[in-house]
């Protein structure tokens, strides 16, 4: 049936239009090959079924991105801008096809700003670089999604990425101050401002941050830089089981130590990584594990807030606890953590990985759910992520693609009971495809209805990104002539 | 020409349409007595003129605040939401008339929750009274604009209210997980989530956020917790001008130090001030000073962290420094800043106060373009603010009404050099009235047609909080109509 929709909303590029397309960005940027249109036909999300573009554009300036827009306009011809394509829910995949917008030639770092702390990107610079080049400077980009090595900037502000740090300082939104973008209309605008404080006009910066590409193609981006943390502290407490591991969590925050991470591990998870021989060795009896950090301005407060929450991890029952001394012992901590994502693998060729967000609390109810939930489908699961922030990474791992069905089975029930502890189906992978079957249940339907008018209110003729997050406004239509012409 | 617009756009209210409201929300709760009418015909920016409600109503619950819009929409009835009228930009004044809806009645503290840091609170609420049950669970609210003792959440929301804390903390949109809300056109809707992390779908949370109560009438809001800091500590360094001042405030954030606070005074502040007689005594070379608050949870981390500022601001030509010891110190301190109001008041009889922002390096020429703005038009002014954030209230004093032309073209002066700065209008207060007229110069011809698309897909009708912010879709048809009619 979605494979019906696709191929009922594919239209035929119009006569000459990658000529015209070519003629604004040059021969070498405007790209129908077999090899380039498959290269994007997907992202990173497993069990997607790819879609292959007419076009791949890769523009090299702001105006370049207009003229191409404008011309998208004109003819109707669907655009679907791409950051690196390291996206998890589908965001950038053109499932109608027509162009493929990659900004990663926008990639100048403008400005790096240390008196004001700001720095102007393009969209398609590289986490990491950025990163770096900030830090170079004395200063701190916390937002710190695991693709870091590899994803952009202006992906990043799409899908309002996050990250371990999350939890002391907020998601990629907290820092977008500002942006240009072009409308699907193929105006320009600025939002925001280059200052952290300003309530001129409606907050369009917010709404364009996150929307997935679906509003408007961002050329540049104003970012909130932080003084550098001068001091980082890791430690590793194992519990026998997840309960007591959250009550530390919620403890430990109660208690006024705000760590920049909180990172959990359930016993399945731990089971996994024990299997790649990690540096730090679990004990047997490991049931949960916390990767604890502070950071600060000072050396001395850095360590007595560690402590501080290892004794509250004590006072929680915790087995086993290790503070790691020096930059290698930092590192073989955070190596159990990374290492999850191939331990995964060993156990099972294929996996889908939801980030699903519950109440702080709830993190133990909703990890024995899913348990629960992998047992009564058959079905291996584990559960690790972000306890501060109460957003997990839950893993439904199987062999073979017969087994989907009672994977979506079971996600199906999973997303039931995430909302019903008061959760959101997601934390910062984005709806993008692979969530959209299931933002009815979060949003109502008035919500939705609002959400299909600020959408309209952007991009009346619905080009931008179709077929995503909400009810696409063509196929409906082309679902009504369906309809209609039965 | 304001004054026959706003004739222009009065429409009488609907026979028995009082009843009807009276019907909803009892007699004793759609008031329209003179003396009621008078006291919500204004609120509390100087010099704006009082516009008289048709009728005030105070819902009890958020069905009837549904009730009362349901009624609004039914017969096109403009509405005015306000909170305690505390407001600095005229936002809840009903240019046009009709219902001024207040939510003084919503006020209860629904929930704190110490486990997940969150607590869901009605718009009527006031800051200061949630703050100190926030405090007396252990946890810390942030935001603190100036009228914390009186004005309510609900209004803090809709201007996206910040205070000296921003700095470090943010302004109160970092602290919104998301709202209920009635539309104007009748339906409820939820945005947003509990939890602190969530990306599924559009960021309605933060359009409402800072909307000034255009877009929809808050009825419930969530908001995140933080753990309280549990040290704080204060120092006065005193310089001999701006310029020193403003150059060790970027030294010391980009040494790596976040203060919550870094409160600036200019000279003409300082000299205002010292006729009060304030507890801390000015040196009589003060040319500027700052008001430096460290916090975190290791009292030999935090005044680490102040030292360091001092050792900086010692480093850039500070002349005279003070560390508070103990807490009637720490007050002595803050009175110098909190006498500021009342000192300009001893100067002039009247004033504007705005509160412009610049990128903070930028502070000392906006300063000195201040003073020399005062000196081109003869009027008095001053600047102080949140140096950290470059958000400065600079004031002009004046005694009289018929200097206003004068103040009004220094204020058109005034904005020039802030948007030639790279600044904003208007850092907290909101845009409301007093800044209408120049908030295109802030956005742009095509950013204004997306905002008023963006109000659209809200509130087709255009009856909820008229004449404010945007060019009004029914005072463009009256001054059509006009035109035509001519």
């Amino acid at each position: 049936m979605r494979q019906l929709l696709r191929q009922r909303m594919r239209k035929t590029l119009p006569r000459d239009f990658v000529s015209r397309l070519r003629s604004v960005v040059g021969d070498a940027y405007a790209i129908d090959d077999e090899e380039t249109l498959l290269r994007h036909a997907r992202d990173e999300t497993p069990n997607l079924t790819p879609s292959l573009p007419d076009v791949v554009v890769r523009p090299g300036s702001v105006d370049e991105v207009q003229a191409v827009m404008r011309l998208c306009a004109k003819d109707g011809v669907y655009v679907t801008p791409r950051g690196a394509g390291s996206g998890k829910a589908g965001g950038c995949v053109a499932v109608y096809g027509g162009v493929v917008l990659v900004l990663d030639r926008l990639n100048r770092i403008r400005v790096i700003d240390r008196d004001d702390q700001v720095a102007h990107v393009e969209p398609g610079v590289i986490l990491q670089t950025f990163q770096e080049a900030v830090e170079a400077e004395g200063m701190f980009y916390p937002p710190d999604p695991a693709s870091l090595s590899w994803c952009t900037l202006g992906g990043n502000v799409a899908c309002n990425a996050g990250g371990p740090r999350a939890l002391k300082y907020g998601v990629t939104g907290h820092y977008v101050l500002g942006v240009e973008a072009v409308l699907p209309t193929g105006e320009r605008i600025k939002t925001g401002r280059q200052t952290t404080k300003g309530v001129a006009g409606y907050d369009v910066t917010s709404l364009l941050t996150g929307s997935e590409g679906t509003l408007a193609i961002l050329t540049d981006i104003t970012l909130k830089l932080l003084p550098a943390p001068r001091f980082v502290q890791t430690a590793l407490a194992v519990f026998p089981s997840t309960e007591p591991a959250v009550k530390a969590v919620s403890a430990m925050l109660a208690g006024g130590v705000l760590p920049r991470t909180l990172e959990f591990m359930d016993k399945d998870s731990i089971e996994a990584v024990r299997v790649m021989n990690p540096p730090y060795r679990f004990p047997a009896y490991a049931g949960a594990a916390l990767i604890i950090e502070t950071d600060g301005d000072s050396e001395a407060g850095t360590l007595e807030a560690l402590e501080r929450c290892l004794q509250v991890t004590t006072e929680h029952g915790a087995v086993d606890a290790f503070l790691a001394t020096d930059a290698r012992q930092r590192r073989d901590i955070w190596a159990s953590r990374r290492l999850l994502s191939e331990a995964t693998r060993k156990i099972k060729k294929k996996k889908v990985s939801e980030d699903i967000v519950v109440p702080r609390s709830r993190i133990p109810e909703m990890v024995a759910r899913t348990t629960q939930l992998g047992d009564k489908h058959r079905l291996s699961t584990c559960s690790f992520g972000h306890a501060g922030d109460g957003n997990l990474h839950t893993q439904v791992l199987f062999d073979d693609d017969d087994e989907l069905p009672r994977v979506e089975a079971l996600l199906d029930d999973l997303f039931g009971v995430v909302l019903a502890l008061g959760g959101t189906i997601t934390g910062e992978h984005g709806v993008g495809l692979s969530k959209k079957k299931y933002l009815p249940l979060e949003l109502g339907a008035d919500m939705l209805a609002l959400q299909r008018r600020l959408k309209d209110a952007f991009d009346p003729a619905g080009i931008l990104n179709p077929g995503k997050f909400l009810p696409d406004k063509l196929a409906l239509h082309a679902a009504k002539a369906d309809a209609a012409g039965r």
